[in-house]
C-alpha cells in the first residue's frame, strides 16, 4: 500500500507529489498521458512562473517532473478507471492493468479549453491561436488580436488585451453578450475594441504564426477576413472530472467543490489545480494546490 | 499615479509584480530591506519549489525579482509609515520621504517566525537552527534533531520529522501541551520521539552546524546538553501587519483576514502570502496569492 496516490501530473500533480515525498509520504502519480507536465506541454513559452521567465512549456513541466522523481515519487502511465474504496483504512484506485491501495488520493486531472473546432485551430495552437489571455496576452503587445466568445471571461480578455494591443476584435455569435452588465459598459467604452456580433469563426490561417481569421456573420451569412497576430478564444473549459462526478461534490460546470485546503467532500479525498473550483487557473495557482493537497491530506493521515 | 503599489518584496509581492505587468498594469514595489525575496533571502537551500530543486534561497529571492524587473515593475527602497486615503478614484501610500499615489493595493509585508531569543540562534539560524520542519525537515534525514514547543505546530513538526530522523526530541516548557489531543496521542505513540518537559533552550552550540542544545529544567534548574543536528524552533509567528490592523480586518493573531482570492474588507486592498490566514505558508503558496491578488485587483479596476 502507497501513502498517496496522484491522479494526472501536471504543477499541481508533480508538486502534491514533491510535497508528499518531502514529508516522508510515498506518492505514485497515475498519468494517462506518456509526457508530465499537463496542459503547459503544449504551451510554447510560459512567462508568468515566477523565478523562471520564459521557459518553454515542455521544459517546466519536464522540470516539475524531474524534481518529483529526484525526491523518490513514483510513476507509473496508466488511465484510471474508477475509484472503489474510499474507507479511511483503505482507498482503491483501479486502472485497466492494476488496482492499487493508498491511504489518500489527491485528484489532478486538470481541466481543458474548449476549442471551437475549426480549420487552424489545432495546428496554430501555440502560434497565436491561445486560450488564455492572462498567460499568452503579453506575447501580442502592439499587435491586432481577435477574441471569440460572449461571456465574462471573452470580456475580461478583450478589456485585458486592449491594454497592450493596437487593436482587438471581439467576435460574439449572438447580438448581445451574457457577462457582467459592468464589463460590458466597458468594453462598449474602450475605443481599441471593435465588437463583430452574430458572426463566428469559419477558419484560422497562417503559415507557421496565425494571419488570418475567417469570419461569418450567421444572419447575412457574409464572409469577412480579419488580419490579426492573435486568436483568443473564450467559449469555455471543461474540468476533466468524468472520474469522480458521482463520487465528491462537484458544481455546476463539473468542478470539484473545494477551497484552498483542497478538501472535497470526502475525508482523505483532495481536489488541486485546474479542476477545482477557484478563481485563477495558473502553473503557480495548482502548484500551490499540491503543495495545500499534501498539507492537509498529512493532517487527515495523523488523526485516527 | 501609479496603478498597484505592493508593500513588501517576499515571494508573493514579486509574484504581485509580476502578475501586474503582465496585465499591463504599472507596480510599483515598496520594500524596506536593501535585499528582496523576503525570509527566503536567509535560507540556504529551498528544495520544496518547484521546478527549482535545491536552489539556494538568496537565488530565488534573486530570480523572483529578477523576473518581475525584467517586465517592468518598478522598485524602491523605502519603508512604509502609513496609508493614508483608500478611495477608489485614489489611495495613498506614506513612506518617510514620499507619498505614492494608486488605484489599488498589494499588502505582502510577510510574517516573521518568533524566535527563542538564546546565544547561538541567529549565528545557526539555516546552520541546523530552522523555524519551519515543511521547508527543512527533509534535509535531517536520519540525524537527530530537536524541536522546541508546545502547540499544534510542534507537535505536527515532531511527527513530521519523526517519520525522516533516527531521533526528535521535543522540548516543552511546561507539563503539558497546548496541541490537539489526536496530535497529542499520536506523539505518545511515536518511539523514536522523547519528550522533555518543563524544560527551555539556554543555548545552541556548534562551531559552523548545530552540534548541542543546552537546556535547562524549570523546575529542578538542572541543566542538560543533548546532542542534535538541528533544532527546529516552533513557538509561533508574528505576521508584519501593525500598518494595518487598524485599517482592515484582521484575525487574533494579527493576521489579515483573507481567503484564497487575497480580498480584505476594503475594496482595493488585497493581502498575498503569509501576512493573511491560510493554512499553508511556503514559497509557492505565497506566490500564487501574489497572482491571485492582481486577478482580484484587476475585477476590481474595471468595476465603475
Amino acid at each position: 500500500m502507497t501513502d498517496i496516490i496522484i491522479i494526472g501530473s501536471g504543477p499541481a500533480g508533480l508538486t502534491a507529489a514533491i510535497y508528499a515525498q518531502r514529508a516522508g509520504l510515498q506518492a505514485l502519480v497515475i498519468e494517462k498521458q506518456p509526457m508530465s507536465g499537463g496542459q503547459i506541454v503544449n504551451t510554447a513559452d510560459v512567462d508568468n512562473y515566477p523565478g523562471m521567465p520564459g521557459i518553454g512549456g515542455f521544459e517546466l513541466g519536464m522540470s516539475f517532473h524531474d524534481h518529483a522523481q529526484k525526491l523518490g515519487a513514483a510513476f507509473v502511465t496508466e488511465e484510471v478507471r474508477a475509484i472503489e474504496s474510499v474507507d479511511k483504512s483503505e482507498k482503491v484506485v483501479v486502472t485497466a492493468k492494476e488496482r492499487y491501495s493508498c491511504r489518500a488520493i489527491v485528484l489532478a486531472m486538470g481541466a481543458s479549453y474548449r476549442m471551437l473546432g475549426v480549420p487552424g485551430e489545432r495546428e496554430l495552437r501555440g502560434m497565436g491561436v491561445s486560450y488564455c489571455a492572462t498567460c499568452d496576452g503579453a506575447f501580442f503587445r502592439g499587435k491586432t488580436v481577435a477574441v471569440i466568445g460572449g461571456g465574462d471571461v471573452a470580456l475580461g480578455d478583450a478589456l485585458f488585451l486592449a491594454r497592450g494591443c493596437e487593436k482587438v476584435y471581439l467576435i460574439h455569435r449572438r447580438d448581445t453578450f451574457r457577462g457582467a452588465g459592468s464589463l460590458q459598459e466597458k468594453v462598449f467604452a474602450t475605443p481599441n475594441i471593435e465588437i463583430i456580433y452574430d458572426s463566428v469563426a469559419e477558419s484560422i490561417v497562417g503559415d507557421g504564426m496565425v494571419q488570418m481569421l475567417q469570419i461569418i456573420n450567421k444572419k447575412t451569412m457574409k464572409k469577412s477576413d480579419i488580419f490579426v497576430q492573435g486568436v483568443f478564444v473564450a467559449v469555455g473549459m471543461e474540468p476533466n472530472t468524468q472520474l469522480v462526478r458521482a463520487l465528491v461534490d462537484c458544481d455546476a460546470g463539473g468542478y470539484v467543490c473545494a477551497d484552498e485546503t483542497c478538501k472535497t467532500s470526502i475525508p482523505g479525498i483532495y481536489a488541486a489545480g485546474d479542476l477545482r473550483t477557484k478563481q485563477l487557473r495558473q502553473v503557480v495557482t495548482a502548484a500551490a494546490d499540491g503543495a495545500n493537497a499534501i498539507a492537509s491530506a498529512e493532517m487527515y493521515l495523523q488523526e485516527k
